[in-house]
Formats: structure tokens, C-alpha cells, sequence
């Protein structure tokens, strides 16, 4: 029997009535029908996004989302700061290059959440900054910034604030509105339990404001095609719209359950996980560890790819393994999205047994202990 | 009973079975599996387009593809040339004008296709024209343009040729290498008998030449990051997987059948189509009829959105209307993808049934013996 399961940061699991909904018959988009569908979807974006702001449903990958909005915010004369501690912070800088938008780097060591007060420093210091690029969840690292403070500091300035909640939004707290978060970006194939293929991102009016005046250099990523087409419900170009289906039903399903204990769920297994790794011998990779997805060390002289391949051939368990300069140096784990106790224990425990059959000394059950002793005190 | 069929250019009907195989259980992308799924959905997608050239998958409606295509391919000091017949010419001419790309615009009046001696002038007259870019099937008028006869004249320059194939890839006839085109694109929604969400790109040696040399200011829709991820049959951002998945099983399904068989299918259905208007005292709006759609006139006094309104409601078939300045003065009707026989005879009738009910003079079944005559002929 292969009961494959997935535990990487994206793609993550897809509840099953939500396939089935996406494989229902085909119909058009400019229908009463799939008009009050995505209005209701968007309703459920906001409120897992936590904002009254617009938010465009684009059909692309997350970095799609990201790309718009760094060149529809991006002011003639003035210069994007890009907060970068791995892959996705890199990537925002590559886009700002590919553009020919100015920016500057600030490099935060791997692993590391940024220190909200060298984003003031450097807005302070130069005032040609008029967009600041922060990753919520570094995916690469699986360590996390506090966008909470971070907002604080930029809403004070003229400056954008633009997150990357690509593997964070739905299964960290994000509090749009509240943080002054000026946009938003998020994909489908994380928290929001759908397959890759949609990308999100919330709007604030001060964005609108910097967007209108920029006149973008842009067309299927243009911003406002967005903006004037999600008042009518619909889309400047023909959408993904079995994943808007999907994307109406998988809403529903956070919506019921209340996004404040989806995020709490997310937590729990992340402190489980983390408490199990602990006591399995390895090492957390991040000082700042995000709650949405876990990266851990893989102790030296074992190889990381065979824990990876043994895991998925012998128990199913599919795990990420490291991006750039830590391939083969970390193994990540979800918590985020389709994912429960159930779940958690089951990898934590292919986990233990792989490691013991690789070499590794620990007591068997070591990990699955610590992990039940953080879950039956939640 | 509320069957509904689609019979627009795009969205059009999706088989059950490609619906069921992407409600299969979420896999990874990077795993054995799905590369190979997706090096035998390229293959498939080079024999749609009679194509050793690479093709290329994006996360995106076709817009985005042919937008990719316009800026990977604008040379500087060079110009485009844009024919323009309808709504989507009209597009590519404003995606020029969003990224600042000097262009003349070929205006072709709608329902037309373009006179290939045209192009040839204006290739002679401004050897500034570094890109030809020709909507085969404008979706909007359903007229189409002999790309063959264009491919013979650009190929003679150093010019590229772009075609917008979206709403004829799959139905009519594309040799892609014979007629020497440079870059074809075409979307998943229309003839490729999948949900939106997939664009796809062939690209020639000669257009990545251009490209290479060209260093585009582009990220997310820079071709050269999908020609380097398909080597290794990857993507370079996350790509619509469950989307993929249905492409290999559409794909299988039009191998089986055989592409001529497809383009001789779509091409009787399309005859038969326009004779059963042409019974039923309709006008066909363009004068270069495309197989894969028919645009229908509408006849004076007789309103448009009603007839579709009640054919959706009462007989569960959905036709579209007419956009830009055709709004309310043609429907369109798809022949392209997962469309035959009974599904066109069925829709003909329900046509001629509404048209008599709204008090347009016909015979009953005058459309349907018409059709029928043609469809006993082949």
C-alpha cells in the first residue's frame, strides 16, 4: 500500500471535498453563480487576511503575486528595501534586478528573523526607501520576522510595507489591518489546503494610492486590471476557476473551524514537532523558528536525501528537503494547512524509526514523548 | 434537470475523466513522478503543435504567456508589428504600450483575417519590425488569418513571429516547424479540453536568440527560466500541478484520436455549424471563418442576451456573446476541444428552438438539415 503524504511547506495536503468540488462539472465564469462564489471567496481571504482591504485573486504562483506588487509599488526615484535571510528574500531582490528597480539589500544571517529596528534604521538613514520588502515565513529557513513590529515602525513613514505571507498566511497570525500591512501576498498551495496554481494579495489604500500615481510598467500583473475587475466579481483575464471553486470551498472549511484556532492548531504541532526534534538529538535550524513550517539540522554523516527517500518509500512521508545552501544540511516539515495531531505524530514517528535504522542514537519514542507531552497540555 | 454545456471559445467542457485524475490525492513536483508525467505532457503538447522547438509551461492565463512572449522578444532600437482584427490584437497592442514598446499597429478590419502581403510590405517598408504579431483565431470575431502564408514571409527577415494561437491550438491546423513559427502560444482552456490556469509557449532557436541577446526586463514570465527548468523537466516557480495532471491525460486522449482526426473533426463541426446558421437565415460575422469558433449575427430586433439567457436556462446551453463593439450583436459558438456530433447537433436545435420562440422567421429543423446534410457528407 503507498499512502502518500505530503508534510512539504507547499504543496501541502488538499482535503478531499475539495478535489471533488474542483471536479465537478466545468462552467463559465461570467455566471451569477461563479460571481457570488468568488465574492464569497474573497469575503473568506479577508477574513483570513484580517482586512477590510482589496484583495485580487491572481492565477499564477506566489511569486507571481510578489513580482506585481514590487513593480506597481515601485516610484520612479526612490528605492526598495529588501530584508533577505534565504531563498524568498533573495528572490525579491532578483526581481527588483530583473526591473531595474533600485534597492537595497539588507542581508539578515540565515535562519534569523530581521530585527524590526534595522528596517528603522535604514528608513531613517534614507529616505529614497519608499518600499520595504519583508518575508513573513522564510520558507528556505523556516524562520519568521515580526511583521507586527515592522509594520509599527514603516506605517510611520511614507514608505510601503510589502509582506510575503506565501507560507505563513492562514497558518501564522497576520493581522492585515491592524499592522498596517500595506500588502499582503499569499499563494494557494500553503495554508489555504488547494493545489499550487492561485496567488493572492490584500491592498492597502496607501498602496492604491503610490500604485495610481506610479502608472505601472505592467500588464497581466497590473494591479489595478485587478482592482476594477474584483468589483464586478470577476477577473481581467480568464481565471483558474476550478481553483476559485476549490479556493470557495477550502474557506468555508477554515471559516468553520475560526482562524484563530487554525492558527492555534498550527502552533501546537509546530511546539510538538520542535520539542520531538529536540529530543530526538537535532537541532532546530532557526533562532527565530516560524510555526507554519519547521526546518531541522540533519546530524553530520547522515544523509539527508536517504532520510528523505526512506521516509517517503517506507512510510509515505514526504518531507522537503533543504533549498540552496542548505541542501542536504536540513529536512523541513509542515504544520500549516491540511494537517493534524494525527498527521504529526505519524511523520514525528516514521521520523524516529528512520533515524534509528540510519544510525542515529535515540531511545525509540523519545520524540513521540516529547511531542505528547506538549500536545495533551494544549 | 440542470445540465449545462458549455459552448464557449474558452472555457470549454472538460472530460470526466481529466477532471477526476486531478482530484487524485496532492503529490510533489519534485519527484519522479511528476517529471515524468510533465516530460510526456511536453511531448504531447509538441505533437499538438508539430513541434521539435522547446514548449514551455506557465502558471498563467495564455495572456501572460503572450505577454512573456512580446517582452522577451522586443529588441531594442527594433519595433512590433501588431495586427489587430479584434479584441486580442487590440490586447497585444497594449501590452506593447505597458512595457513602452515602440510598435505600429495593423489595423484589420474586424472579421477579417489579415492579407499576408500586408505584413510583407511593412516588413519591407520599416526594417525597424523586429516581431510580427498575428492572432490566428481572434476569438473575439472568430475570423482567422493564414499563418502559414504569414510564416513564409517572416521567415525570409530577421524579423520573429509571434502567434496568439490560443483559441486555435488543438482545433485547427498549426505546423509550428513546417510554417516556421517562432513562438506559438496557446492556453489549457479552449482546445486542450482543460480547466483555465495553463499557458504554453513553443519557442524557435531563432526567437531565443533574440531573447539570449535581449536579457529581458521580465521575472515571473522570463522565458529563459522555464527553457532551463524544462531541461530537467521542473519549473522555476511552483507550477499548477493538479492542472498538469490533466494536461497528460487531455493530451493521451488527443494522441488517441489523432491530431488530423481532431482538426477534421472541429472542422466538420464548424461546417456544419455555419450551414445550420445560414438555414436558419443567420449571418456568419466573419468573411475568414475559424473552425474553432463561430461568430452568428444576430438579427435586427431580435436581443441577444435574451436568446442566450434562455438557452442557458432552458436548455442548459451556454453560448457566448460578442465582446468590445460586438457586444449584443453576435453569439459565438465553440467546435474546439471535448465537443462532437450530439453536442452540436443538440446545441443547433436548441438555437433554432429559442430563435423561433423569440419570433425569428425558420422553418423548424431548416438548421438542423442543413448541419446534417453536411455532417452525412464526410
Amino acid at each position: 500500500m503507498a499512502k502518500i503524504r505530503l508534510y512539504t511547506p507547499g504543496p501541502t495536503p488538499v482535503p478531499e471535498q475539495v478535489l471533488l468540488d474542483m471536479a465537478q462539472p466545468m462552467d463559465h465564469h461570467r455566471t451569477k453563480q461563479y460571481q457570488d462564489l468568488l465574492a464569497e471567496a474573497t469575503n473568506g481571504l479577508k477574513y483570513v487576511l484580517r482586512t477590510q482591504n482589496d484583495v485580487l485573486t491572481f492565477t499564477s504562483s506566489g511569486t507571481g503575486a510578489m513580482e506585481g506588487a514590487i513593480v506597481c509599488c515601485a516610484q520612479p526615484g526612490r528605492k526598495a528595501l529588501v530584508v533577505s535571510g534565504g531563498k524568498f528574500g533573495e528572490r525579491w531582490g532578483l526581481v527588483c534586478q530583473a526591473f531595474g528597480i533600485e534597492h537595497t539589500i539588507l542581508d539578515v544571517e540565515w535562519g534569523r528573523g530581521v530585527e524590526p529596528t534595522m528596517i528603522e534604521q535604514h528608513l531613517k538613514n534614507d529616505p529614497k526607501i519608499g518600499m520595504v520588502i519583508v518575508v513573513h515565513c522564510e520558507t528556505s529557513t523556516a524562520a519568521a520576522s515580526d511583521i507586527e513590529a515592522i509594520g509599527k515602525i514603516v506605517a510611520k513613514t511614507d514608505a510601503l510595507l510589502l509582506i510575503d505571507a506565501i507560507s505563513s498566511a492562514g497558518g501564522m497570525p497576520i493581522k492585515t489591518d491592524e499592522w498596517k500591512l500595506d500588502i499582503v501576498v499569499t499563494g494557494s498551495q500553503k495554508a489555504l489546503m488547494l493545489p499550487p496554481g492561485l496567488a493572492f494579495a490584500a491592498v492597502s489604500e496607501k498602496a492604491w494610492k503610490v500604485i495610481d500615481a506610479n502608472k505601472p510598467k505592467a500588464f497581466y500583473f497590473d494591479y489595478r486590471a485587478y482592482r476594477k475587475a474584483i468589483k464586478k466579481n470577476d477577473a481581467p483575464y480568464t481565471p483558474a476557476l476550478t481553483l476559485v471553486r476549490g479556493l470557495h470551498r477550502s474557506l468555508q472549511m477554515i471559516q468553520q473551524e475560526g482562524i484563530e484556532n487554525v492558527w492555534k492548531r498550527t502552533e501546537t504541532l509546530a511546539k510538538a514537532s520542535r520539542a520531538a526534534f529536540v529530543a530526538m538529538g537535532l537541532k532546530i535550524y532557526a533562532t527565530n523558528p516560524a510555526d507554519s513550517v519547521t526546518a531541522v539540522c540533519v546530524p553530520e554523516g547522515l544523509d539527508e536525501a536517504q532520510l528523505r527517500k526512506t521516509l517517503r518509500s517506507d512510510y509515505g512521508v514526504h518531507l522537503a528537503g533543504g533549498q540552496g545552501e542548505l541542501t542536504g544540511k536540513v529536512f523541513r516539515i509542515t504544520h500549516m494547512g491540511y494537517i493534524d495531531v494525527v498527521d504529526t505524530l505519524g511523520a514525528l514517528g516514521a521520523i524516529e524509526a528512520v533515524l534509528i535504522r540510519m544510525g542515529h542514537k535515540l531511545t525509540p519514542g523519545a520524540g513521540l514523548a516529547a511531542a505528547q507531552k506538549v500536545l495533551v497540555k494544549q
